[in-house]
Order: C-alpha cells, then structure tokens, then sequence
C-alpha cells in the first residue's frame, strides 16, 4: 500500500478545519471504532444470505462509504502516531504466517 | 492507495488455510471491530499524555500489530465484497469537502 | 440485579414486533456493539474535561438514551441465551477479586 | 433493575485498588467497547447454528464472563456519570413504544 499521498490530503483537510487538536490518538482510535460500528450497523439484523448478497441491494453506496471511513481513520491515526502502515502490514504478514502454518499440499 | 498485492495476497493466505469459508461479510465486519477494539484497548486506561507518547513506550510494537491487523481485515473485507476502496476513498473525500467546507483564509 | 421484569417487558415487545426472529445471538452481539459505540461517539472528540462534565451538558438526555439502550440489549441478549446476568455477575465478581487482590491496609 | 448494591460493590473494589483515577467517563466508555468486543470475538467465526448452540457448547462459561464484564461497566459508568439507570431504561422504553407501534391484533 501507498498512503503517502492520502496521508498528505487527509492531514490537510484536517489543518485547514483546525482539527488538529481533535485528532490525538486516543480520539482518533475511537473515531476508528465508531466507524467500524456503522459498517456494523448495516449487517446487524441481516441473514447470512442478505449480507453476502449487499453490493447487490440498495446498501452498496452506504457499505463502500463505510469502508471508506475506516480507511481514511485508520491511516489519519497511522500518520498521528507516526506508524509506517505498510511496513506494520509487512511486518504482520510475516507474523501471521509463521503463526498460523499453511498444512502441507 | 494499491491494494492489489496486498488483497492477492491476504486471499492466498486464506485460500491455503481453507479459511474462506469464514470470511463472509457478516464475520468479517464482527472481526474488524474486534480488532480495532484490541486497539483501544490499549488506550482505555491511558491518560492523553501517555496516549500521546505510545510510540515511545514498550506498546509500540503492539500498536503496529493492531493497526496492521485492522488494515488487513479492511482489505479482506473489500475484496470479498468486490469494493475498490482506493475508489471508494477517492468519492468519500470528495463527500467530506462538500460536507465540511473548509473555512475561507 | 432483579432483570425478569424487564426480559419480560423485552420478549414482549419483540414478540408483538415478530423481531424473535432476528433476535439471534450472533445479531445481538452485532447490536450491542453498535449500541455501545453510540455511546462511545459521544465522548469521541471531547476533551477529558469536557468529557467528565458531560452530565452537565446538553448531551445529558442523549448520554442516559444510550445507556439504556445498552442495557436493554444486554438484558435481552441474556434472555436469548438463557443466561442469569445476576448469577453471572456473582460469580464474575469472585472472580475478579481473586484475580486483582485489594492491597492491604 | 435494581442496580445499587452492585453500585456500591463496583465503587468499593475501584476505591479499594485506586482505580478510581482511571474511571473517567471517556475511559469507561472505551472499556465498556472493549468487553463487547470480547464477547462478539466468540461469535465471530461462527455459523448462525453454532452460534445458537453456544451455551451448549464449551464456550458458555466464556460467554456468562463476558455478559457480566459489560454489565459491572455499564453499572460502573452510570455511577460515574450521576446515571439512573433503572430510570433511564423506563424512559427509553416509552420511547421505543412509540418510535415502534405495534402492528395491530
């Protein structure tokens, strides 16, 4: 992943509505999780049919913003906290498969 | 935003465990919340100051495994719904600044 | 704790609503979690100052419509699984106070 | 609900250990967000029909913990906050009665 350039508009959009202030990593962290409820929200009473099926009911627009949200929280919170995303990812991948062993073929 | 290696290979991971049988929209949303919740919980008890400084502290691997955890479910998740977040983010942004007009210099 | 009155004022109302059929464990937890970040948006911009005093606020009546809600969710949840919250409080309270021992005076 | 001895033993285990420092408003609320988190951690991989069976299963005991975690954080945090909840929730059932009518017999 490249952030930079999101990191760089994210962090603008912020200065220029003095939001700075707002955006310490305690805030931004439940900010985060607060997104992730309203993505949440949209499954809750939803079968697992409806939900495989949402980009094709008339919630696509709303789960893509969602998502969209969580993004956009999550690298503003990397970038506060000075975390390079993309090598957390790396870093994790590296992780996870010594973790959890793929059984053999 | 580049996703396309990272999805490749988040879906190989999950394929070579026989995991995609879980990740349904509806699990996968449950386990991104769970994650940013390990998130927070790292923050619950803090006051600002230590918030603030966590990446001087011994958390700081910790809170690179967190967000890298979340990025990944975040990725998964809108690969298994067909969601182009690079997109996605790009129309958001777009959203935001009609929303929040940034004040005049 | 004396819930019964309230689970059955809440199987009640479901019923009258046919909602018995989304009241699944999985779908419960989905809500409650929802419910709490409700809450949690309150807090999420403001200062710890702001924060404390929160009661004092006009967001007062919000505050006490969430935690309710909360409640409600819990208790309902707790229903479905046949679940005694009381005992599992009880119990839960031994627990802790074998786990965090009080220090001596 | 009658929740005040359970106040009063959450505000003496608190007082007990100084914990009262850390049980701020904004710090509760993440806590509270953390113990749902736990609980639908347990659900996350699940298929519904699991999920239905889960007080038959091992996991049981798990899941009374985690419902008196979020219950000891909810009566914690309405103390905190000056809250009645007994009183909150009567209220907001009122309002869900009319929010929600029923569908005539």
């Amino acid at each position: 992943m490249d952030t930079a350039g999101l990191e760089a508009e994210l962090h603008a959009f912020a200065a220029a509505r003095d939001w700075h202030r707002f955006h310490t990593p305690k805030n931004l962290a439940m900010a985060l999780s607060v997104e992730v409820a309203e993505l949440v929200e949209i499954f809750q009473w939803q079968t697992e049919a409806q939900a495989n099926a949402i980009m094709q009911s008339d919630e696509a627009r709303h789960v893509e913003q969602e998502l969209a949200d969580i993004a956009m929280y999550l690298v503003r919170l990397s970038t506060v906290l000075g975390v390079d995303l993309n090598r957390a990812v790396t870093d994790k991948l590296v992780m996870n498969a010594q973790k959890y062993p793929a059984p053999e073929a």
